[in-house]
């Protein structure tokens, strides 16, 4: 059974009078369980003890913090069906996606557990003395990465786990060695719950600081926005919409104190349809985008939402056979009535522009809360002229932009704002033949993708989930991946500083053994 | 002869009409020189050469980067006697100064050379593919740095070339593959139209594009302004006082589209004087710092500006000590007669503070512009209680903070502001003593020094110039050495791309030879 109070720390704590429950789209009715939002003072409690854990946290071992992580991975798998099944009654989404996401959320603070147990991720940089350089002697400098201190993460309402409260932005942060508090999104404040409990439970059986870990409740703004200015915190992690994320940046901008606040955006992952990609497999492209762009209902930040080619025979097979492909899909749940009431809103506002033609409309009568996909097509001249069919529709919606010829799509390219991804679906000579397009889109996106489908982020090293706003905040880092650590710390250098003292990843005779940059060659051989 | 025009890319420029001379602060007199303030019109036309320079610029070779930045520093050189003489001229300061600044901008330029030759720099990453792998195959991902855009750089008023036109800012966005618009400095716009023909030149014998490089002169604040908040424009490094950079910083972060702004401001480089150290080496610490305080008119980011011990006969010893030699010391001149007067101001209004008393004055007649050093004390107490006591004096000053005992001590280090470095004065056990006291200075700084002074900041990989705020806007990052190139790049991912069209830093055959992360392995093989 779900308490609906927030951890502060090693505490349940539930002292407000504003409380909210949350709702399961495919039966259409709220859940049971009922949330106490967070008051003041239990902010600041969180705040105040995550500032004194810092002080112990950020000296815990590599593998000790190693140890921590797993034990949240083996905590959220014990919690076992209970998970899966508030999971879905939460956000009505299938079981299948539910263990997917599940693994996912668990490989991730694996992979961390790997990293920071291996050691080598703090860059350790080490220029040794020259004493007899001339006109004046070289210091003995030594560089690491250490963390930045107490970390807020702001949950995603379309990964309930793997972008949430023991996701991708708190596991990257535990294993920096920042403590975090979870601002618990209020869609899924069961499943934040459920992990929260997780998390506490490993932080105590690891022998963690009390405060290493909160969980804050809150139906509204007010506990974030509290959170992000409170001066205890140092930086913030965010996925949502782009106005969410811009009001946050703005707060973390402008508190007297500037903190970074990685927000992973809006992004409408525009497709490149070349033509000869076009014409040889025009058909097997459609059957793949009409799943990607249903894939889990449209909900996700990699979603095709636009598509891009130059108008003729081909591109008008290609759109006839999507959308006839499309409409065979069964429509399914959004993850909350307010989401599938902005698909439909954002969806007419689409439809309402100048010059933009439906091309395929699931017209039957569908559940409450289900998403009726759609694909309209607009010309070259009315996506440029327009800025408003720029815009994200999210859910089960694609736009396909007809273009004159090569030069207009280019323009229309150079045009987007910054993209998560950018797809191009290419034959043979296509492209060389449009290397100058290619290089443009690279400008605008993260990730590129060669005859693919944008849906679906790898984690791994190489991945980048991050792009030139506003798709994040800051383009430079990933959100997703091991390098998502580099978020959350910042180098120290330690000048002559005598060996004894020096934390161990500096020590001349390295005895964690990491990989090391040492008179600028790596090495993890000592000094 | 100084001509006063703006380098708009490859074109001279002066359709202003706001024009302004600088000032000989030896002399008391302005330079002959006439500088024309660049026009809205220059600007946008500045921007826009970058803008459609950095198509070109960004696709260079490491080499051929690498040509361009070694031509520029031979260029430099080649200004020989000219440059040095407008540099005193326009800063008072000694010769010497001048060619070991100029040693040092033109190391920065080579190093930054053979960074990109060598190529590694850009963390190429490579996950191949495993087609076989269950429940779905992970597709081929392959992550490299790219640059981000059109850069402007803020020249420093206190390094008229390491830190200004072809700077540290300027050598690494030029490394990276950033155009560089420089909103010149208006205390040595002279020093800065020549280093500008240097890198003018450079660009032009090495092929670049033309606007890969701009120099704007300007007496106020809106040529600046214009520039940070033009779309056209990816990011901003700035060297320089709190208030200016946290206005551009406001700036970058309040744009439809933010970027980042690297501001380098003040810092007050606290000391800390432990009690051994001060019983056993306490009279040649004293010198030491007589002469550390006094270097340069005290005109360094890294002046030690407070120094804080336990009240006792050791520390009036040292205090005693100090005084007397830094009287010793005779006044030179500051850069400009506006610093000269901040630093009066500044120093009456730390003087003014209940509970300061002044140790050391120098009082005799100084020469106009030059600057008197002082040394004052306040107790523990005071400092804790008055955030004015925290504020940068810039010049040569010092606030000695006589602690009641290790625990005010500490307390007085985690209450200030962040800073570029922190001293540590210590003996014997000294270190191990106060273990819990470094670890609380350890957090405030990006630098800590053991028995040294802060003053002289090694460009070397190990270095960490920038701290937590106000010392830098984002602590995360470096100004000085090779790692500074990290602030203008962002990752971009290539999924499936076919090796033939990828950069050649992520081609199989590994045909730079460059270091990368294959698999989770670092190796120059090819795959």
């Amino acid at each position: 059974m779900l308490h609906g109070k927030n951890f502060i720390g090693d505490r349940l704590s539930a002292n407000g009078t504003v409380t909210f429950k949350t709702f399961n789209p495919l039966l259409n009715l709220e859940n049971e369980g009922v949330f106490t939002e967070a008051t003041e003072e239990e902010i600041d409690e969180a705040v105040r003890l995550a500032t004194e854990a810092f002080r112990a946290f950020r000296k815990k071992t590599g593998e000790e913090k190693s140890a921590f992580l797993n034990a949240i991975a083996d905590e959220i798998m014990a919690l076992d069906q209970e998970l899966i099944s508030t999971y879905c009654s939460e956000t009505g989404l299938p079981e299948g996606r539910a263990k997917g996401e599940r693994g996912r959320t668990v490989g991730q603070l694996r992979s961390f557990a790997d990293l920071v147990k291996e050691g080598s991720w703090v860059e350790a940089t080490i220029d040794t003395a020259l004493p007899d350089r001339q006109p004046i002697p070289r210091p003995d400098l030594r560089k690491m990465m250490v963390p930045l201190g107490p970390v807020v993460v702001f949950g995603a309402s379309n990964f309930p786990l793997a972008y949430s409260t023991a996701g991708g932005d708190t596991a990257s942060a535990l294993a920096a060695g920042c403590p975090v508090i979870v601002k618990s999104h209020p869609m899924h404040a069961g499943t934040g719950e459920l992990v929260a409990s997780a998390v506490a439970k490993a932080a105590l059986d690891t022998g963690m600081p009390d405060g290493v870990f909160s969980n804050l409740n809150s139906s509204g703004i007010e506990v974030g926005t509290q959170l992000v200015k409170h001066p205890g915190i140092k930086a913030v992690g965010f996925t949502g919409s782009i106005r969410g994320g811009r009001a946050l940046f703005n707060l973390g901008s402008q508190r007297p104190e500037p903190i970074p606040v990685f927000a992973e955006m809006g992004s409408i992952n525009p497709v490149i349809l070349l033509p000869k990609a076009l014409s040889e497999k025009g058909a097997e492209w459609a059957t793949t985008y009409a799943g990607s762009i249903t894939l889990g209902t449209g909900q996700f930040c990699t979603n095709p939402g636009l598509q891009l080619g130059i108008r003729g025979d081909a591109l008008d097979a290609y759109i006839s056979k999507l959308s006839d492909e499309i409409l065979t899909k069964s429509p399914t749940s959004m993850l909350h009535p307010n989401i599938a009431s902005s698909y439909d809103k954002n969806k007419a506002q689409a439809v309402a522009q100048s010059g933009t033609a439906v091309v395929a409309d699931y017209e039957q009568e569908v559940q409450e809360n289900f998403a009726r996909q759609m694909v309209v097509k607009v010309s070259g001249k009315d996506f440029l002229e327009n800025s408003t069919l720029h815009l994200e529709v999210f859910g089960p919606f694609s736009m396909i932009v007809e273009c004159e010829d090569a030069a207009q799509l280019e323009k229309a390219i150079s045009q987007l704002e910054g993209q998560l991804t950018g797809t191009v679906l290419a034959e043979n000579d296509d492209l060389s033949e449009h290397a100058s397009l290619v290089d443009t889109l690279q400008n605008r996106v993260g990730r590129l993708i060669f005859n693919g489908v944008p849906t679906g982020v790898e984690v791994s090293p190489a991945m980048q989930h991050g792009g030139p706003y506003p798709a994040s905040s800051d383009s430079r880092f990933t959100a997703v991946g091991i390098h998502s650590i580099k978020r959350w710390v910042r180098p120290v250098s330690y000048q002559n500083w005598p060996n004894e003292a020096l934390p161990d990843e500096l020590k001349n005779e390295n005895p964690l053994q990491i990989s090391r940059l040492v008179n600028n060659e790596s090495t993890d051989r000592s000094i």
